[in-house]
């Protein structure tokens, strides 16, 4: 038995990918072994020496695997450690198929630089920030629409986003398309995407792998220390 | 002589990776021939047709590749076409390596997902929204220092983001830190990147790459007609 990677991670969208790609892992025969090591980001846990000497971004998810390459491998980013584990499992959930491949990688770099951050923005400024501000929320709110119809305009060509073949950018895109209505979305309006995520939610694997940590969920509100912790000087500081 | 990659591009940080990756590859006696095809973005040319059949995402940049995987291979993302370059090429930049070559993807991850989206909002509400909003203009200017931050505690440790060598993750982070002024930045106080934006700036490759273009580039003031482009109805239209 190798040693179990260690999973730094919190029932959050990005720590999800990591939750439903190793889950995912074991439903294709080609597990990794893991363990869970729980961030709770709303106490600040981010911030604790251990977890910096591992990235010094202080952001879930980031993996520790005992066993990399050249030994100990510490990982962040979680479109990095979806290619690393994928790699590592030789899973076909990154395609042999070079076109594939890079069209996997393209739809990875679209979630990691679009959906995720500017999902993000909107719920700050529409759910998190302490003050309103309508010219921000309306800005990603269109933002949020428009990465929506996006996927929906792909999708109607293809059952997922690299292709035929589902792969590691559904899955990191899934967990920002699920609970649509914290983003006040109607997926009724984006038939494709609805196609693509019903047959996603309804995979063993996914549904494991969002129920990793699950009873720690955020259900929307944030009181003021949270907001000190993840907004204020404490981020801004953290060394 | 294999045909000619097209380049569709402007020089913003996005595009000049793309440039400098290309320069780079020259330096290095792999080069990849190409061509550029300016897509002016204050104009409105990335709604055009023949780009939106490139690219749904309609962003710049993007390439088409005649002789890619398959046949003719469009693909877009500027993090997937440094890999798709570098990888065709052959090219050093990004690692053979494994470990390094995983540490080049986490850091490219995290200018994809961090430095270039939340330098990207300061850009928006500090210099190109018409209405000033002090809460989000602090909330960025924090996030663009935490995050100049964390790349300095790497550069103090490593001469450049994967490593001991130049990779795809400092070609696409650099555009993002050189004209610090933009985003009111003293790179005096981060003298890791300092030093690392010093070395990069120097290099053949680069100066040519950053000159691409060079005689379109914006210069911080944004017209009500170039706002309506890129945060209006437009783009939330466009199909
Ligand atoms: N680009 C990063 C983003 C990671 C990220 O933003 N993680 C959030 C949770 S989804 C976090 O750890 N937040 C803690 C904080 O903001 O202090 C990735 O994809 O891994
Ligand atoms: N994540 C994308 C971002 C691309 C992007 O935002 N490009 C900007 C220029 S730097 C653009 O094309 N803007 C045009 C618009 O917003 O309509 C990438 O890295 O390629």
């Amino acid at each position: 038995m190798p040693a179990p990677i260690q999973v730094w991670t919190w029932p959050t969208p990005n720590g999800h990918k990591v939750h439903i790609l190793l889950e995912e892992l074991v439903e294709e025969g080609k597990p990794i072994p893991y363990e869970v090591v729980p961030v709770a980001i709303g106490k600040g846990e981010q911030f604790r020496p251990e977890f910096l000497a591992i990235t010094p971004n202080h952001r879930i998810p980031a993996i520790v695997d005992p066993e990399g390459p050249g030994g100990r491998f510490p990982l962040f980013e979680s479109g990095a450690i979806l290619i690393y584990l994928a790699e590592k499992a030789g899973s076909a959930l990154i395609p042999a198929d070079p076109a594939a491949r890079y069209r996997a990688l393209q739809w990875l770099m679209f979630q990691m630089g679009g959906v995720g951050p500017m999902f993000g923005q909107y719920g700050h400024f529409a759910n998190y920030a302490a003050e309103k501000l309508p010219y921000a929320i309306e800005r990603y709110t269109n933002e949020v629409a428009r990465l929506h119809r996006v996927l929906d305009k792909r999708l109607a060509e293809s059952a997922f986003l690299a292709g035929d073949g589902y792969s590691i950018a559904d899955i990191a895109t899934f967990p920002w398309i699920r609970n649509p209505a914290r983003r006040n979305v109607d997926l009724g309006q984006y038939p494709n995407v609805q196609r693509w995520h019903d047959a996603i939610a309804a995979r063993p694997g996914v549904e494991r792998g969002v129920s990793i940590l699950a009873e720690n969920q955020r259900q929307g509100t944030m009181t003021d220390a949270e907001r000190e912790i993840m907004f204020g000087k404490t981020q801004f500081q953290a060394r």
